[in-house]
């Protein structure tokens, strides 16, 4: 996939916290920067993550595949482009990519699936159309079934 | 403070994930530290955390100061003792200290203040009975005031 | 595959810090845990992480799989599994599994490749005999070429 | 001290991965948080980390104490404000407050002191001459010595 084809990113600067004694960044932390990503995506499209709880929803990540291409290092600035590729009844699919700013180094990709839940139970429940909405009117071309 | 002035040592391993880019744990891990050996010396004296809450209460810090001495490297073994040095009204005081393992190496005191709060409201509260019941009998020398 | 089929397991304590707002353990811990019990595992097997980099090699993460079935909690005690199931020229595949202990509740299973490189250059290079010979002597039934 | 008296703040929001069960970020990550704000403030200043590495030289935690006064929660930004209080021979101090921005509360302060090191030996050395220049032209009203 090119970055033409993301229509969001977010940009972080790599923290010194983050890095290891191999002086590169974790390989923990890519979850936690495909997570944040994750949630300034929902943030941007429309759909905070707080308006999500208060709806009675919640989003688990319930499968993840990270292919590491290159290390990222401290102080570096990072895009982490993400677009929904999947998105089902109750559950959908994200990739991200990330790419060193500079030099446009391909850093990682990350394909991440996601379950919509009754945050009470915690049983997978039908993606609410609030957020069906949101995600159709972003990406365009999904083939989101309507209500 | 020597070893022998305290009753509890939590012990445990330096992780990879712990390390930064200088080859040593990254300070702010410390206070990982500090707080794991705190939660572990309330359980081992009876009053594990789930219970607190439980019981309606929470126990918030708001002060800390930590002195570095030596860095701590992965894989070392970290011996972190604990005690509580103070016991008020509605807050308490523990001393940390972390030494490695294989050297006696010291290589960090801590000094924190907990303030017990009702946790519905997180106003602060006279500490409960059974927490001041279970510190009076690890401790032993402290000027707990009896309820 | 059971529990039965790994012969090493790490086993620790969830740490409150690494909670999230969720109330369990924040997802990219999971990745933080599957690298302690790989590096603990080789400890373990005669081949710990200092030696192998002071021999002049270094080991990557380049992909990891991680399917999550079950939220970990707070001061629950996981056991995490994991064998080599695959030992290449340059790269080795490590299966983890983990469960938490009282339960015997299946948290998350993650499938994970890495390559060995020579340090100063970052290079993949054929596995050392000393890490081919403990991963033989331990593992048993891999299909390790000799040298 | 009022925001005025701060010529540098570094803005961040809270990350998802920061919080914890309680529902409110983690305390570590106030180290964290303090540890990225310093080194924002040295790049600001003309000397990166990086550079100060280059040059032979470190910069090293020794002492911090935090005061915290109200939780951050999640989505929230941060304005973390930086001076540099005392500057000796070679150690410096440094003062951090941390706002919410929204809100202008006031969530924690900071006083950590810091020690200039050679790099090969960890011991510690003057502060060199582009640091105490750089540290002057920014903050102006230290009674730093001149070379």
């Amino acid at each position: 996939m090119a970055q033409e084809d993301f229509h969001y990113k977010s940009e972080f600067r790599v923290r010194f916290g983050e890095t290891d004694l191999q002086g590169v960044v974790f390989n923990a932390n890519y979850l936690l920067y495909t997570d944040t990503t994750q949630l300034d995506y929902f943030r941007h499209i429309g759909v905070p993550y707080d308006e999500v709880r208060q709806q009675g929803h919640d989003i688990y990540l319930v499968d993840t595949h990270i292919q590491f291409f290159a290390p990222a290092r401290f102080d570096e600035v990072i895009e982490s482009f993400t677009r929904i590729s999947e998105f089902g009844n109750s559950s959908l699919k994200m990739v991200f990519e990330m790419y060193e700013k500079d030099s446009s180094c391909h850093l990682a990709t990350c394909l991440s699936t996601y379950v919509i839940v009754t945050e009470e139970t915690g049983k997978p429940t039908r993606a609410p159309a609030y957020l069906r909405a949101a995600v159709r009117d972003f990406e365009g071309d999904l083939s989101i079934e309507a209500e």
